[in-house]
């Protein structure tokens, strides 16, 4: 494929809104941001979700699932906090003022989810059962209290 | 926290809609399955769309970028699939009726994908910036060539 034809074809091939080309080439614009952001909070619900059934009892204990499962959330928690722009307060999104107001805070919230799932990570491929749940259960207070400071209900 | 409250805990603090309770416990919904595969789309975007750029010589080449990029793009290429279950068909998408009649093929591009994926984390530990970049434009292709059989213009 000629080079020079490459992004006009990821534009095409790739895009997911009008936003989308401007993204590529400089910072993103903000509806694309909360659209980014939103994906990976839908995402991180879909890897940790069955982590918190199995923790809770819900569902069957698979070490496998919660390896996979914490690998990837593993990447996904390092992914959302970009998408929290200033340029993006005017948009639609349950994000609170608070999220701007009190960055601080926010970004400490963020690297505490890196460093709970990270643990999560390791504990899922050397620990036992009761010490898997008893990390699943600690993200998932990470999660709720974040939520619970900086998002809307 | 008491376990036995975790999991109606979770379902609110991390629910995106009236169909996550059940996405944990089961199957999800197939309007869940189609906002979750349209997710890793966007974020695929996300981090593919600047080293298109780099590819493309629009934007400056910067290997630490491809790196963290690309090993992201090694967790999300492996995410999109089990959305693409037969019970979304009816779903409100760009996803073209191929992709359930021709499912061998799909299946099969979706292996391409992460396979060239995976050869762009390892080029872009190794590998100099020319191959790099023809490793990001094989990439690019096997997006374009999946979305022209398979996603709706």
């Amino acid at each position: 494929m000629n080079k020079k034809l490459l992004f006009p074809c990821l534009a095409l091939v790739l895009g997911s809104g009008a936003g989308y080309a401007t993204s590529v080439m400089a910072q993103a614009k903000p509806d694309v941001l909360v659209k980014q952001r939103q994906a990976v909070m839908t995402l991180q619900g879909k890897y940790f979700g069955p982590l918190g059934a199995m923790a809770s009892g819900k569902a069957a204990y698979n070490v496998e699932t919660v390896r996979r499962n914490a690998g990837f959330l593993d990447n996904l928690s390092r992914m959302p906090w970009d998408g929290f722009d200033p340029n993006t307060k005017g948009e639609k999104s349950r994000a609170l003022p608070a999220v701007f107001e009190n960055k601080a805070k926010f970004d400490a919230g963020a690297s505490t989810l890196e460093n709970e799932v990270s643990k999560l990570v390791s504990v899922s491929r050397s620990g036992d059962e009761a010490a898997v749940k008893a990390q699943i259960t600690a993200v998932g207070k990470v999660c709720g209290a974040c939520h619970n400071d900086f998002r809307a209900k």
